[in-house]
């Protein structure tokens, strides 16, 4: 059943459904410029990345933001679990995309960074739609140097760990990302924290790196053995200790690919989207969060759409969260049906 | 592995695989007019509502009845848990298709209505195959007609409340059948229990409006909180409370996408099929159900027939209750494996 | 996120990513005769039975065999729980596939059965890969035969029970198997341990057969209800009890169809990728299991190889178990991130 | 745009859409018996043959008939091109479908001779839907044993000539009917015409045993370089050349695979619809057809039904083609806007 | 390979691949508002039509629009066979979509209708965008109240004739727009031209009321006898014979199903893209054209876009040849490799 | 039916169906080594070349080496047309991938040129298997390199030109490899010859460089207007005039996406296989042919192996006129039923 009507009510958008009318994220307005994001400040901007030249096996992020935008099931307004109309407390604007020339690794994550630091340097919330994940190199960089370089913890779900020196010659590579931001010092290793790692990659010797340099992990067999609760708890308090701000990296391929076959290395056994909806949502609201990326859609493989929604509504948790905590500093509370979250 | 041997034994169906011979629900008898229903008086009545046009989203629940009779893989009739082979308990028989004309709302309601009020008046179970929920209005409050006009509950899992009052200027829309029928005061709201809702509507006014009339819901997370078998007792208790009969409807978007993408308006994080399939026993073996229906299966968008079996099952643990509590009346007992349910 | 760096350097492999180069399974060496098999005595073989002509509903697992070397994501070879570099503990070769001639049931039993058994005679572990559920009347055979005749145990993860007499008239059916290998006496029933049954087949003579001979069950309704460790568990010490050597039979379709839609007889309220991965791994490590198959991959069916990598990582489960007791054996530890298992 | 306004003038059908009420054939009545075939001894009986036990490739044409009755597109029942309704002068049945159990050839192909016979005796036209071409064997036998051992010839669109005397050790084999067929005297060779051949097979040695036969052979070759329409003309004038009867059987494979991807061995480089609906007309108006067959139409490899739909019109023009000769030998003539044949 | 950069010096939109930045018709600018149209007064305005309430078989077309949009590949701007860079000579906007507010038909025609008149009384282009075929109703009615009602001829591709009176009851099915149309006068029969009619629908009554109308119509056989060129040049005659202005009606069924899966009405048989491409491209640079729709292309049917991409390249032919006749009406001539048309 | 009885007596390979055993071309030897080759000397060699980094639009065809391998259907290997067993007349190896490490451009190109080097240099028939179209330029380099530079003319099959000088600044794009080829002088301009452009794309001024330096176009304009047969003639004519050597290149894109939706940039109103599968042949027939390459062939886009079969018949169309120049040079005539080519 359907949400437009009250997507209608909250942004008065008069195409009706959401397969109508223009295909911005969620029906926001549409920003391109940075002279405009500057006048408007907003409190989000969504950001594509639609470069997928990094990976390894099935490529096809680069369709991502597209199908975030126009595909997705736009899913209402209000959620449900907070009891909040979500535009209502927070402005979020579509920035539309990073150009990413076909084939150009250098160049399409130069406009990458620029992008999110036009973002950032503003003030606004970067939301990042990829895209492989090395476009969180530029992206997490671009954070940092906005927000204080060295200075911003990452939160990372994945079924890998992406912090290989180099792969196959590749040192740009969607396996090297996490190494690039911990070598040049933009994000720090002790607020460095995974969960979901699983399946059969990196070997021990970039383990070995990985502890050296303070970074923390929490597998999926964790995961599975005590349940998502308990682990989303201590990543947290791993990642905010004596940490002035957090950059959230969603590889969707740490849900399991039943849940999430549009994606470019699938690896069986991971999480289910009841959990990981629900982990965005406490990381959202109780950890300094500035930045967010949502990446390894790839649209190509997926059915029906079923991955893309899934990412859709991690943005959806994480806009909800923070628009939960504005609403809470203004001494607001939850409607019907909200819960406390 | 193959079942069909076992229901060649049960039903005498000498064609062999399920997917040959003539495509009736399970290969039951076929009885379209109201005078072979009344000759045979069978326990239970399947009644096709081929209708999608008050869908918002995704449209294809057309083609809902049609699949889950010819393309779903016909499971056999021994249900394992309970022990029973079915058709020996409960004459099941597949009365056909209400006539949903293409395109007009009004005339298709009316002879859903009609048709399953054919089937209740006669003292027969209906059990309604989607169509998308609209369907919900006429076929309930049919069942209201004959049964007792305020005097049903209504045990609901869906994603989402479906207590809308108009959307988009549609009164008849997939998201505003609940309305009616409380509305009407063929359902009385101190005994409609939803559970699953979750996502992102309907806005708060509605669940509002949904308090004030005294329906109650188990929204999603409470599931994930507590566990469905919690929350399961719960409803049950509410549902049945001071009621004389219940109907059932199961809108298969309450089912995690992964494992229904078949559908219009999916909402990731929903229930799994494990969990569903034991609430809908639950139910059917510990309230007074008159009727139930199975609702917004979208052939167009299911893959290997995941969705469609999912929907064919709900209809099979109803049976199979049914059946079980027959049993249970003349003094038998299950046979192996069947374990107390 | 990639592992192919991981495998060339384990392997050798100077083709770079796992799509290029020759699709031999996990890439590992291809020695089709029994020749070379003797002259290298590798600890296990993969061996492929590209067979579906016994299949009741939906064909097409003849292709599994070919889906699981070419098509399957190649997850790299360093098991992370485990902490271990497979290959360096374990030969592993590929030995090709049994002669299946199509539509010819006797005669590709009898190749199955004869490819299956030189490898059991040559004291290497074969790993199955079907191929229908019939394939393991021929292969279970050969290795009661190589082994032990009436001395192996058999551990079966299915959805169905497999232990009909004759369905349709075909004593070689995939749901016949289990019945033909207790008959035979190859495989004994005090040791024949089933894990996920569900549904509505087989009918309850069939499961007082099954008592009458021995056998034991576990219904999925048992997995939900106490947990798939504590049933794992229970189900090893059944299997191993007084049992020289154990055979492990995964019919892919205990997984829930949204996580495995690529197969023929597919079952709603299955068992989910990460419960299922583990009880493997934990079988391996903790019973003498000398052969092992996974059966009714149907890729016609299946969508972005979510199915076919399932079962593909079943085998590294297999493999990695299989290297850590080797490892533990000779006094090794587990590498990071390894936990204990 | 709609045909089902038409069909229920014609039929009488109630159901509205196609997709709704009893799936058989063209919505024709259902007649599974002798006693009832003899009773009305319609014109033409539809008969099923689920059978793909003898396929080289990929299987699925099993499910061939039960797609042909559920899934195709119902278009109507006013032929345009004639100018006819075409079931005012067609009595049409479906008589169900010949039991073939799974995996079992000789039992299947007994019984579908054993139906085919049925109908063909008491004077029926037989429409056979297969099934994997294998079913021609037992099929045309059973129509040469009731119209006329040696006496019937017969037309055959196929890219491949099926008239390998043994395949792997296979004599039942989809590449073998036509092979058994003249070797037992059912069909005479010079009234045997094939259309279509291409690619990379049989090999020569087989052309010559057919051509030592007096078969004939039109390859795809031909039909590029000289039209179909030529083409046809002169494979007509050969099959019905001194023959009394002729059995039609095509392979959908003939259809180049962009027409038809739901088949198990497709051959780039054939023909289109167009062309092959107008032969099929072209030869049921101008031969003895006494019988016909429609096989390798496999459904899991279909999209869309576009394979299922162009079958489906074969039979259609087989029908209105033989009720236009009814029409005219009634001195009917055709309505707008039919134009002369 | 790719035309963006040719689209980009063109239309200086500096997001790079067409699957970046925003989605709107071949990235035109988006003018929603009448204002916004007046200001401009482009010669061409894209109007979607997301509707698809009036179907009788396979919905899906509401999300036509949304598909052209975001999903086609954007083939560049310049026409080779023309040798034209479009842009430069035809001003086209994307004015966004007529509200279709779900279920409701009246409220979505009459939406429509104005949108349409809206643009058409401006003196603008409308090139329509279904939604299934009952909007050429009001499309095709506002036309004619803007150009001069009675005065426009309609050349009308599709297998369907779509001149049923009432279909199952319902007088605004996608079968019955052009019986409207010509009704009320809006368009005359005279210059009612159709070409690609096929299959078994409608019945004869409706060709009599065609014919007493004055329509004419040219079968797909007549396209198959003849060859498309010669048939094109005669309906072209007909359609503008004493006719001041002319509407094109591209229904994507003409198209074989092997071309154009995508789509709710499927009938095996139709024209091929070549011929259809050229055919338009023709009508558009000989005839007064001042209007055009493409309907009935439903993309959860359609499989790599490739229905989709059919339908943009139709509108490209469209703009292409409306540029080539100003260009021509301005003395310029075709650049390389452009030949005349 | 099926081919591989043929293909077992011509190559000797036990395991029978095409499915099963080792996935190398055709099932033919794989030598990756150089060593390997020099010692053998086959005829042609095929070479994969995984590449799809430079690709515009829909990415994918990393995995065609792959999926021609190991998904198509083995056609048999007796061409019908010209009557010979290929492998009988032509020594074809499979020569294994040039190592393409993810997302490097230039590593990528280099290792293709060298290990196309290897091969030409040998002497033997380089055979590449896409892989996007800049794999032309190092593969093609590398044939001028061995063959004599300037002495190699280009005969191109393609929708588009690919003769663009920079792509939004990618001068390695799958849009410019041709333009690299006649600046470095590898190819010349006047015996480079493309077939089948259509569409919007490139713009006059690269079409004005081609004029400039020689080339020779065919739009598939005029192969729709002259025929198919006509326009080869010419193309061939103008392809070998004067000209010591021929290298063809086969976009797959060159069909219509009817009939190869498996790509990258598909363009309506393409070729159909049977043209160009003879075209192709003529060619391999008519000229000095040197080497081949096949591309664009995008698996993930692809259905039913529709577009990765006709791929396939392109290499055997070349390996079969090949091997009938060698016959006929032998003094060698067509067995049945092959006719002159």
């Amino acid at each position: 059943m359907p949400p437009y009507a009250a997507r209608e009510a909250a942004v008065g958008n008069p195409d009706g459904p959401g397969y109508a009318g223009l295909a911005t994220f969620c029906g926001r307005p549409w920003l391109e410029s940075e002279a405009e994001l500057l006048a408007r400040r907003p409190d989000v901007a969504v950001v594509g990345a639609p470069f997928d030249v990094a990976t390894t096996h099935r490529p096809g992020a680069r369709f991502g933001p597209r199908a975030l935008r126009a595909s997705a099931y736009d899913p209402g307004t209000y959620h449900l679990d907070l009891g909040i109309e979500i535009f209502d407390w927070l402005d979020v604007v579509d920035a539309g995309d990073a150009h990413c020339p076909h084939g150009l690794t250098e160049a399409s994550h130069a406009n990458i960074r620029a992008k999110v630091h036009e973002v950032a340097r503003a003030g606004v919330f970067p939301l990042v739609l990829g895209g492989d994940h090395s476009i969180t190199w530029p992206a997490a960089t671009a954070v940092a140097e906005a927000v204080g370089w060295g200075e911003v913890g990452l939160l990372h779900f994945d079924a890998h760990a992406d912090t290989a020196d180099i792969i196959d010659g590749n040192l740009a590579s969607h396996g090297t990302p996490m190494r690039r931001l911990i070598e040049s010092g933009a994000i720090r290793g002790r607020n460095f924290v995974q969960v979901g790692l699983r399946g059969y990659w990196p070997p021990p010797d970039v383990f070995a790196w990985m502890r050296e340099n303070g970074l923390r992990w929490h597998l999926m067999h964790e995961v599975w053995d005590r349940g998502s609760r308990a682990v989303i708890a201590d990543a947290i308090a791993e990642a905010v200790d004596g940490c002035k701000a957090l950059y959230l990296s969603v590889d969707i391929d740490v849900l399991d690919p039943g849940f999430a076959p549009g994606t470019g290395t699938p690896e069986p056994g991971g999480m289910n989207p009841a959990d990981l909806l629900r982990a965005v949502r406490q990381i959202a609201l109780d950890t300094p969060l500035v930045a967010a990326d949502i990446v390894e859609v790839s649209p190509p493989f997926d059915h029906a759409d079923t991955t893309v929604n899934s990412a859709h509504r991690i943005a959806m948790e994480v806009f909800a969260a923070l628009a939960h905590r504005r609403r809470t500093a203004a001494g607001g509370t939850p409607d019907l049906p909200g819960t406390a979250p």
